[in-house]
Parts: structure tokens; C-alpha cells; sequence
């Protein structure tokens, strides 16, 4: 993948469905976790340019994304809750509000991540997994980082519901909160954004949920 | 930004609501879109690791976040369309199908380039804005890159929008289509998934469509 010092052009395969002729793809910078790349595109009417992406180097080869997001229902007392945490995250240098999330190690499928990670990070036993997405990318213009979002129900009634403790690791903070999904969209918007700011996958699950019948 | 080539630390200072005590902050890679830095991290308990992270340098001074998403709500024929967009993505090697986004330009508000984006991409002119979140992350464990959703209605039934023409620049190659809102689920579930892949905030905007009422 490095480009041709002579000023030639190294060209790339044409990959499915692209409308470019792509060339001196290259890894610019290779780190432990992700890497930094570049290539040559030209369109064909003859328009070119380059463009620049960051991937990650964690993902075990068969597993089916980067990473899982929970949305996670807590069913408690016959209301209805959305499982949330707030971490500080580092590249953004703010506290984030998410839904429990992580990546897929290896020889796991995205329900196996997304029951492990729940239990992890928020303490909770899944009592059924809902539904599993297909693959999706999270910001597909600069990464293929990948995710699949697993729907799980929780019974807030349960004995090992009732006070669940988190299994971090020891450089993970994170703080759990119910949030009753009929209020998700209100909860979102009255947070400061100066001091928290919410995630897109969260953001949109809560748009979801207010313009369903609107 | 560079570490201290003396083995001596460089100590950042502590981000408000930060857990850790930071260090050795360097911008490892710059290009012209983006830059890939890293930083040292220490718990409170000893602890320590490295974040590698991405960021764009694309970012307006003023701009409210790098970029929109366009949830666009048509109204024709008395139904309720939601209108989509797939092109080819270079870092993810796919299609993708997503909402309607763009960067936001110097100068502009969030609704501004939502609605410039909605019309360059699919030609369809905004009747209504109905709201715009406040920023959100797109990917907060690997970049700091972030969006506003705006929700538009247009009207479909109106001259303006019965053809609608896209102003795309040269190096853009985007298909519109129009999938009604409470069909956009079942939709993306039966999109295959060698050819197609869906990006997270229309992903998670259609599960909180399905979930809103079960």
C-alpha cells in the first residue's frame, strides 16, 4: 500500500460499486489501535483528489463489526427505561452520553459483546436479546469503524436487577442512569452542553422514539 | 503538543470532569483533512495507557459542529416519506446508505447548511425547519468528529419539489431515494448486506421508529 517515489502512479484495484478510479493508496501513520491512511481519487469525468481516513487495528478477523451499542430496556415497576452511561472520552475531551457500548473480542458474536459489555459496564443480566442489526458505520466518511446495535430487555424486577454492580476495568469510570424512554428526547435536551454532550447513535434512537407519530 | 524527548513527561492540563491525569499529548500525523494525535492517560490508581484518536482541521472557528445530518420528512400524497442517500464511501470500500449531510461552511448555522446541503444533494427545497439538536459525537471513542441533526419537512406535493434536481460538485456521485417512514425498518433490514451498508444515525433513527410503541 505505499505510493511510487518516481511521481508514477501506483493504481488500486477498482473495488465494487465505486465510481472512482482510486491510486497511491498508502498508510500514512500505524499506530497500536488505528491507523492513518490516504488515497488518490479521480472521477470519471477526470475531477481528482485525495482523501484521508483513520481505521482501527483491533478488529479480530471473524468478528461481524468493530464494536456493539446496547440499547438496553429495563422494564421496572411497568414503566419502561433506557439503560445510559456517561464516561469522560478522551478524543473528545468532554463527558459523553451513550449507550453502553464496546468493541467485539475475539470468537464473539455481536450478542455475546453486547450481553458481556451490558454486564460490564452497567451491572445488568439480559434476560432476552430482542433483536441484532446488521452491520453499520459509525462516520462513513472518515472511518469504516463499524458497529452492530443489539436491542436487550432487562427485568428491573429481578433479584440480580435490583442492585447491579458494574465488573470495570481499571481504567474504565463510568456512571449508569435509567432514563424512561418516553422522556429519552427531554432527558437529551435539557442536558448543559457545555459540561456533557450526547452521542449520534443515542441522539437519533431518541428522534426515533419523538417523531414516530409526528 | 510533543512529548519531552528526555523521558521526562509533558503533563496536560486537566479537561473539566476529566478522570484521568493526562500526558505526552502529540499530534502524530497532520494532513489536510485530518490529524491523528495521542495521548498518555494515568488513573487515579496507577493505571495508564495510551488514546489514539482522530480529528478533523476542517472545523469552521465558529461553525457549532463539523457537520449536519438531514432528517428530511417528505409529505406527499398524504404519505410520509423519509428521503435517503447512497454513495459510494471511500475509507469503508461500500455503498452506504445514509440521511442527506455535508460539513458545515464558515459562516453558516446548523439549519443553514442543512438546508443548502438537503437542496445540493437531492434538490429538494425545505419548507420547514422543525428542530436542530444540539452537537452530537459521531464516534466518541476514536475522534471528536460531530453533527446536529436537523429535521426538515418539505412538501412534496409542491411544483418545486415534483422533479427535484441535485447541484452536486464534480467529485460527487449520489443516488436519492424516498422510503416511507414506516417502512424504513423493514427497509434496512432487507438491504443486502454485500452491497449496501447503513449508517448508524439512520440505523438507530428507524430502531426508534420500530420501538417507539413495543
Amino acid at each position: 500500500m505505499a505510493s511510487l517515489s518516481n511521481g508514477q502512479e501506483a493504481s488500486v484495484d477498482k473495488p465494487a460499486n465505486c465510481p472512482f478510479q482510486l491510486f497511491n493508496q498508502e498508510v500514512v501513520w500505524n499506530g497500536k489501535w488505528i491507523q492513518t491512511r490516504q488515497v488518490g481519487f479521480r472521477t470519471q469525468t477526470g475531477q481528482q483528489g485525495v482523501w484521508q481516513s483513520v481505521h482501527r487495528n483491533t478488529k479480530p478477523a471473524e468478528a461481524p463489526a468493530d464494536g456493539v451499542s446496547i440499547i438496553a430496556r429495563v422494564r421496572k415497576q411497568d414503566k419502561l427505561f433506557i439503560v445510559l452511561v456517561k464516561q469522560y472520552r478522551i478524543p473528545c475531551g468532554k463527558l459523553c452520553l451513550e449507550f453502553p457500548a464496546g468493541l467485539i473480542d475475539a470468537g464473539e458474536t455481536a450478542q455475546q459483546a453486547a450481553i458481556r459489555e451490558l454486564k460490564e459496564e452497567t451491572g445488568y443480566a439480559c434476560k432476552k436479546v430482542v433483536m441484532e442489526s446488521k452491520l453499520c458505520f459509525l462516520d462513513p466518511g472518515l472511518t469504516d469503524d463499524s458497529q452492530c446495535l443489539v436491542v436487550i430487555d432487562i427485568d428491573g424486577d429481578a433479584p440480580e436487577n435490583l442492585n447491579p454492580i458494574q465488573l470495570l476495568d481499571s481504567t474504565e469510570s463510568i456512571e449508569v442512569l435509567l432514563v424512561e424512554q418516553s422522556k429519552l428526547m427531554s432527558y437529551i435536551s435539557e442536558l448543559d452542553s457545555s459540561s456533557i454532550v450526547v452521542e449520534s447513535t443515542l441522539l437519533a434512537y431518541a428522534m426515533g422514539i419523538q417523531f414516530a407519530t409526528i
